[in-house]
């Protein structure tokens, strides 16, 4: 296994019949297992033929641990700016925590509202990488940069309408961020953003 | 003359005489007159031709104040993030200051280093209308729009590289902003923020 | 309160129960609420939990006015060309009415037939800010900021087909408008437009 | 020789002893000759080799005439809003005139002072095909489509700056035109829209 | 009404039942009456109130004639490569009919089968305007403009999957077509093709 | 060495002594070689160090030919439209050429006058493979498609104003072609296309 | 018949009914018979009507082979990264099998593994042409074309998400690709992969 | 300080005076100084006030080093796969060996010769960070990502022409990638990349 991450399915575009089959295949070996883009239809399928995993909605995930209990390996921050953006935060946080980092959450801290961010810089202080998600503008990932003294992974999402093209918009901010600590994965993709901070992490807790 | 502006040459495009002829023949009638985007040949040739002009050479300015003095007409506050953002905010510093507005000049304030916008919490908050020039990731509005309580005239600039494509970066995070006192003018358009935002810190005043 | 405008629920992408709870939470507070992009059965759900709200269809905004009646504070004119800009036009005057604005609608006034827009000169004239919403090639904002000497706020509508590319060509159009009070927000932004025109009346007025 | 137009050389990227040799074997066969997009290095090679031919600056273009005096075949306005459109105005106005038609220029009525174009209106009645150049927002072409009973030819112009993106703004703007006698020709094509323009005026005056 | 020619309702985004009333208050007055984007529910409220009126089920229109029988104005040309543009292609053909034009339909002469075209050269050479419909590469327009002595009117359709990203690919082959005699319209406007194809062929046939 | 093709090599963006120094190191090995996008001053610096090879000023390409002569191996049609892609054409005529292949070139065959191009299809149904470059609309590949029963290459050239995006227009025309036997490298190629043009007509002579 | 390939019908926008009927003239004339793009339906109505033919779901395509059995002509390998992109090489194997070539599927050869594609390399070098499907980053072309002798098509699939852009990054990627034996068709276009891989592989194989 | 970093200089649209003038302000106060983007006369004006610096030319960047010597803090490798992309490789190689990384350069590895870079695996499993630089396409990344067990830093280059789109199609494919440890930085951000790297590599040392 490389370097001893979970097995990891990738369902959008399968049926639930499909990755339902390959989910237990690899509970089957007894590694840890993560299905990304699970609707609905799929958890119910999953958790039908693999009882013990268990569906993070608002992530739309299927996890499952079978790996023994452990001390977390390093601290991952993930940070949002409002409701719309959750869906790649819980990605993001719940591969990041299957993946075996400790994950704090801080949601509600967009730049509009600029002290919300400012209020929670201790806690910032203290991870060994940070997930920062903002659709729109995609001006957060910059001013958390300037904060912290560890990457940020930025992961600009789809949320917004009309000049915002999908994410276009959040994606070419991140991308031109002044902050020189900040790297940018696709759009929507938190589970990316997780796999790579995740590793940040554990190297710095070793 | 409409609502008592100044006259304006837009000099990009036009040959040093050119502009210095329309200059000259509109000083002729005793008003106040402003040439933008004037080369140091053109600013030549217009000082010539009416030696008590001002040329401003980082905002490409030409300026002929005729006008009786008056007290401003309200606060216009000019913000930008770094030194490659000062030709776009000195076109709306010297555009406002000639329209008749006191201009605060706020012009190392990147989202990168937020306490130092921060800094300037109680300045900003006495200006009835506020330009905020900021290139790359354009992050810079959305945070001001948070702070301040009047129209934020948002000028992108086409400050940056790679994926900045010249100022468009910078321009869809403007308009995709979650501040909702954030509107936007073309990309490096410090003259038409300054335009606008004269009209607002006016009528403020009156 | 921040700058004592009411509070606003962004419907869009929130179930219609979670849009009904965030409601009548701020509505029990007191104060003015506004919910935008709220679809018929959000507006079933508020109004259900908040019976003295009020829906406005082709808004698609829900309205509570709790505050005491009041003269308005300024003054804004709200255009429009054609049916198909109704919606965005109609948010921003539902926005700038219980923003405290008096409001005007014009909304047959295309440039394709320029002498009904020229037929209400008189009217624009008494505006404090003027509101343009105008999809397809969006040409109305410039025609409209040569006649008015006040802050033209332009909203580039989604309306169109081909080569509108779902408002951006009614958004280039507009950051290119040769008109110098011209700014513009997102595509199909009626409720920033209005917000920002808002604070421009209500200065004016003071 | 088709439709009896003259021949036409496109001069960009010919040297201009290629292009000079071209135009005198076609001046040799004792037609009207036209060479477009030529800067002055050409303009001199063509006249040295050609010296009855005549280098319109402005237009950038070469004519020479050698069929016999007649009557014009149609009328075509060329219209545009400032002084950056001239170039293209004058490669369709010298087109147009080389190929036979009466031609009116009509070059300072941009949309944002609608007047100067309404004063216009009554030469504007009596063309047979109107061409509008205009850069920026290229709102011109909708208003001037409103106002006649023939067909519009639009050329978006590469005028403008930032948004304007080269005249793609201006081009799509032309492409969504709500009035729908509006045809649209690729950016500074005054030559293309002359061709066309003077064939129907042309028919219409048979 | 201007120049003579029928009212025209644009009923896509309109309930059937608002087409209908307005298509009803305009048969009314007598004249020649057209709806466009049509879907079988329009043409059913609208025939229903207007049992007169026809609909035109892949041209999504529909007609109702009121004037006079006359001698055709004018005889144009409305060409396609194949079943897939035939949307716009009867678009075209039903509005240059009800504007009083003769039409020609020539369906099935795509580039990729050069033959069929060219088998056509005669009649396409009686045509005073010719309209083409072409969707992927857009290279039929041309090809047609080097075979006639009339205005060629490209109308690119949407027609194409993957890089023909919608028609934007046709809509940018036709506008640099190498016919000097090419104009263009939006993508699948037909109506607007035909608005200008029978202007021309009108003028012409005077 | 890979399937008995000469070396090349890229001289864009190196220095003429860099180019220099390649290829007089590969032609000590005896074998052929070919340098692309060569100036004129990288052409000086080769053939100073390289007597034998030769330039092609057209193709702005370099060739050092020293395998023994051979009858060519199958036979490969270079087309295009006019004088400005002759240096895409030639590039691909000199490579094909080099790698061994009989050469044809078609150079006045542009669609707008379809009957140069009908004119030469004998010759065009020898050839076993077909590179077709065309500017502008890039229609013509699929007018080639349509004649020939061999892989037609498509390379886009850069050749064009305004819409023609610097090549994009053409590339999405040739992506789009509804020819099926037409492939497409990238925008001015003609290098790419030889190199697979020659691998295609050698496997026909076998 | 055009070099002796099958009659294809592209079935996209097609009614069941109107494919069936197409699909059963075809085949009474008694050659092989092809649709593409044929959803369920379109194969119930072809298989209700034409019982020899052969519905073939993962590519979305319906054969009927009536020509007499024959030895392959020539060896065509489809390559693809992972199982989203089956659809578009299914297609391509489909038809190239049709088209009387031998096919190799390769179909878990991604380039994050390169190991199982260097696994492949024996059975790759024995074909005379490669079809390369991919999206998301569109890389596998490149690495393969290092790999072979022969000319690869690569086939861009609109798989992938956010930045993918419905298969433009991977269109992109596979047009600038370093190996020089590689050409590009559009997005999904498995059919004309397979139709110029099949006369390659036809023509080598003489 | 924030993190023990040196201070950074953009030299890009400074004049050399100021670059030097602000490089031995900083140089004053003891510490280590870069300045990236400096050109051949800003390294002259820098030296010449600050003799102790070094001028990189293929970096384009200055440096200086004050602080003592000490054992590199973590292992970073730059790779690339040809000379044109050796700026960006550079420049990254620079800052993180001044920011005290070791640093192993592999710049002859692209992926058209994919055996080059299998060759390197060994060092490669030894990095604690891994940055690649690639033009063009951008697949190296990719393929880099699924041979190492650390996170990968992709720095799209501006190298390539045509479809390149200026190193847009590389950044596309980068952020599209199928290895999830890539995260990807500005086009030509070598300095960027360097800076998260070497956070990485510093903490993994730890
Ligand atoms: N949300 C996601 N976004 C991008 N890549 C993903 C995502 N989820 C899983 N993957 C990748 O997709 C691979 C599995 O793809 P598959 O074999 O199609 O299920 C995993 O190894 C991951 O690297
Ligand atoms: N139609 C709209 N377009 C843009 N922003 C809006 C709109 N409606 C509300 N907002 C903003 O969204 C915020 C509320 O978002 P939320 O908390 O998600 O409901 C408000 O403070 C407004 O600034
Ligand atoms: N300014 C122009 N824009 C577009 N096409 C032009 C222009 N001038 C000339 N042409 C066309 O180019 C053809 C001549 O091209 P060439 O043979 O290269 O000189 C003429 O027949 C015209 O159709
Ligand atoms: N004009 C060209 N366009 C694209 N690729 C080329 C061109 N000329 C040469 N090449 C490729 O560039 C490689 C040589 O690159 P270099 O080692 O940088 O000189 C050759 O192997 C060719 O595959
Ligand atoms: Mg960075
Ligand atoms: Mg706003
Ligand atoms: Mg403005
Ligand atoms: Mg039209
Ligand atoms: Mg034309
Ligand atoms: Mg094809
Ligand atoms: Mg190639
Ligand atoms: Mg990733």
């Amino acid at each position: 296994l490389r370097n001893g991450l979970p097995e990891v399915i990738y369902a959008a575009g399968k049926s639930p019949e499909h990755t339902s089959e390959i989910f237990a295949r690899m509970a089957a070996t007894g590694i840890d297992v993560l299905a990304t883009r699970a609707d609905e239809a799929t958890a119910a399928a999953v958790l039908a033929a693999t009882p013990t995993a268990k569906y993070h909605q608002q992530a739309r995930a299927i996890t499952l641990r079978q790996s023994p209990p452990a001390a977390p390996h390093g601290h991952v921050a993930v940070l949002c700016a409002g409701t719309s953006d959750l869906p790649a935060a819980e990605e993001a946080a719940i591969t990041a925590e299957l993946f075996g980092a400790k994950v704090t959450r801080l949601y509600d801290v967009g730049v509009a509202g600029i002290h919300r961010l400012l209020a929670q810089r201790d806690i910032l202080a203290t991870a060994n990488a940070v997930i920062v998600c903002a659709g729109m503008e995609g001006a957060l990932p910059s001013v958390v940069g300037g904060l912290v003294a560890v990457p940020v992974i930025a992961v600009p999402t789809s949320v917004g309408y009309g000049a915002s093209f999908s994410g276009a918009a959040a994606l070419l901010g991140m991308l031109n961020s002044c902050s020189p600590n900040v790297c940018v994965v696709n759009i929507d993709n938190g589970f990316g953003a997780a796999y790579t901070a995740t590793m940040i992490a554990r190297a710095s807790h070793r």
